[in-house]
């Protein structure tokens, strides 16, 4: 079975193709600056062991376009791998915003797509571009299987206790204002791989996904209890360009003292701040370089997001009553030692030995980093939304059939 | 020595008159209403083991009538516990907002007026009450020595990344903003308590004050290395009527999609919500009542408010790598053992075993409410910052002299 997997922006679009249940990938590929002069694709293609790397300069005015680009690719002497895009047996779209209607993976009907409209007010950067993505491939695989899979769906089992903000029910109840989290297929992922690992379907485990945004998940049992994302991906962890938790108060000292006006704040925190604002970086291997030079904000800014990161580890620790693991995933989390090395500092209350050999290892798979003798097992795991997506996808059409 | 203790608001004073080193009250007393029609005066003077209460209801313009009205209740007959207001040695002024300025007690100058000034914007609600309050002291007592103290100067200690947000630099620099942290007088004051009762001056505490505002800290050998309130006292813990920690971007969706002027999402997060916003009462009591009736409002914010302190305990057993002792002080945190249970129950990783007895028991005095062989204390410690003000003058004088 064909699955193709979509990540549609509202000017970028991600895809990769799989082969399945083999878990097999055909190509990969990424759109940037559709509708806008000189968008560029970079498709890759995997066939017998090799690797072929495409690189197009044009003018994609639409998604539209830039899938039939993609189609073209797919299907054409040279770079095909399909003889027909009728040969696409599953599309599977990640979608971010799925609300509290979607709790999991979903076959796109006309009342699908209504509900994903429905949510734009609560995803306006995200939704729109997602929904478009599925709109085109509705038209250039019609023959296909629609699915979506919803960034938030991991996170839909959490308690009330901790998906709620103590303001009037009214803002909940009317306007949908409570903790959503996103990550939601990353941290489903690699929280699956760890219960495969410790061969212990009950574990404890905190997945900490570090990329250019970051968040953490408390898992039980498979199941999402809490995460650090809120409303929106603003809240929690320090990021790249976003700050992460702030005292809400300080909106209205930077609007009333300091006359900003709200989307300039807003701008602020999601896009100027974290540790580009920190350091003028968002690339931790620059912040990084910066550290060892010893530049004081490059210092101070590691302390800030290892200490952020320590303290949801701790408070994901009381949530779980205990932890038997944790993950570091994504970007960052899977290739930046030294992060790792500050978070797990200091952490022996609650069993965590970090190896340092084992973590200054850099490999593409599933490692453990902690002492043989550590209470706690420090593992890094290579997220993969995508697969994770496909695999959504055959489960989910298994079902169905 | 005697030793006036002032805490005053924009319509308020409290007052305490302290016999010290022997820590002896010798009255104390509330105005409320000043500036407004029909003030109030409620006035206890403790001689020789009996109480006798004074209610006065008349009209105060102003702080000065105010104060000049509690001097009468100090020196005339029937109520008068000195001849003179010059037999007042030290006026201890509790001040809200100390900033980066004050990290400790200090003696008011003309100096640390005009500092004390420059504050005003970040505690728009406080320091301007206080500011009064000294003001009128330094008229009315003239002969005294009039000493500030802070409300943020006990978490001064806590390092740069406890304190600074993930936002640029120059916020910091230029505007001031960053954690700051509220309650200090009473976190110090039952911090100091704990390292005694342990025997310990090493221990590791995690305090947690909850009275109508609500806020913990992380202490480490007797010194403030994190705490939960921010920028402002909004946020961390839910409160009576504020929310607590909340997704910045709230306010942004507030502004935005429901047109909500500003100064209404900060009068919502700050007066509406937290306890009351979600029950409709700020008063814990009637909270519990309702619980106990059956009200799933009442249910939901009762598990809410224990989660948010169990979570923050968690993080800050993170920060201090384990925790010797956990104390509940102020109105909810003496008197509530419902909360105490919530919050204590499934933190058996931390080490934290409550005995039911022990904390079904109310008493005024410092009390263990853990089982026998709990590796983590858990103890009930009234706070007193009247007191803690009253030896902070004295140690400060001390030291001068």
């Amino acid at each position: 079975m064909n699955i193709f997997v979509i990540n549609a922006g509202s000017s970028s679009l991600k895809y990769q193709l799989f082969k399945m249940p083999a878990e097999q990938p055909i190509c990969v590929g990424l759109i940037e600056r559709i509708g806008l002069s000189g968008s560029i694709i970079n498709h890759k293609v995997f066939t017998g062991g090799q690797e072929k790397t495409v690189r197009e300069e044009l003018d994609l005015p639409d998604h539209q376009a830039a899938l039939q680009e993609v189609v073209k690719l797919l299907t054409e002497a040279g770079t095909g791998v399909i003889q027909d895009p009728g040969e696409i047996d599953v599309v599977g779209h990640r979608v971010v915003h799925g609300g509290e209607r979607f709790s999991d993976t979903t076959v796109i009907t006309p009342a699908v797509k209504e509900q994903i409209k429905m949510l734009f007010h609560l995803a306006p950067l995200h939704n729109p571009g997602n929904f478009q993505g599925i709109e085109v491939a509705e038209n250039l695989f019609h023959k296909a299987t629609q699915v979506a899979v919803f960034d938030t769906a991991f996170h839909q089992t959490m308690p009330e206790k901790a998906y709620r903000y103590a303001i009037p029910a009214s803002f909940y109840t009317q306007d949908g204002v409570r903790v959503y989290g996103f990550h939601g297929t990353s941290h489903k992922y690699v929280a699956a791989k760890v219960g495969e690992y410790l061969d212990n379907p009950e574990a404890k485990v905190i997945t900490i996904h570090l990329g250019n945004g970051c968040s953490m998940a408390a898992v039980k049992a498979g199941k999402c209890i809490d995460t650090s994302m809120g409303f929106t991906p603003l809240d929690g962890l320090i990021m790249g360009t976003r700050s992460g938790a702030i005292d809400a108060s300080v909106v209205f000292y930077l609007a009333s003292k300091l006359g900003m006006p709200m989307e300039q704040i807003d701008n602020l925190l999601n896009k100027k701040s974290g540790m580009l604002g920190l350091t003028g970086s968002s690339d931790m291997r620059e912040v990084q370089k910066a550290r060892a030079a010893g530049d004081p904000d490059a210092i101070l800014a590691y302390e800030m997001y290892a200490y952020r990161i320590q303290k949801y580890i701790g408070s994901y620790a009381a949530a779980l009553n205990g932890v038997d693991a944790l993950v570091f995933t994504a970007g960052v989390g899977e290739n930046d030692a030294l992060t790792r090395e500050l978070v797990c500092q200091n952490m022996e209350y609650l069993g965590v030995h970090l190896d340092q050999t084992r973590n200054a290892v850099r490999n593409g798979s599933l490692r453990e980093i902690n002492t043989p003798e550590s209470p706690a097992k420090v593992l890094v795991i290579p997220t993969n939304e995508e697969l994770e997506i496909a695999n959504q996808c055959c489960q989910l059409l298994a079902e169905v059939r």
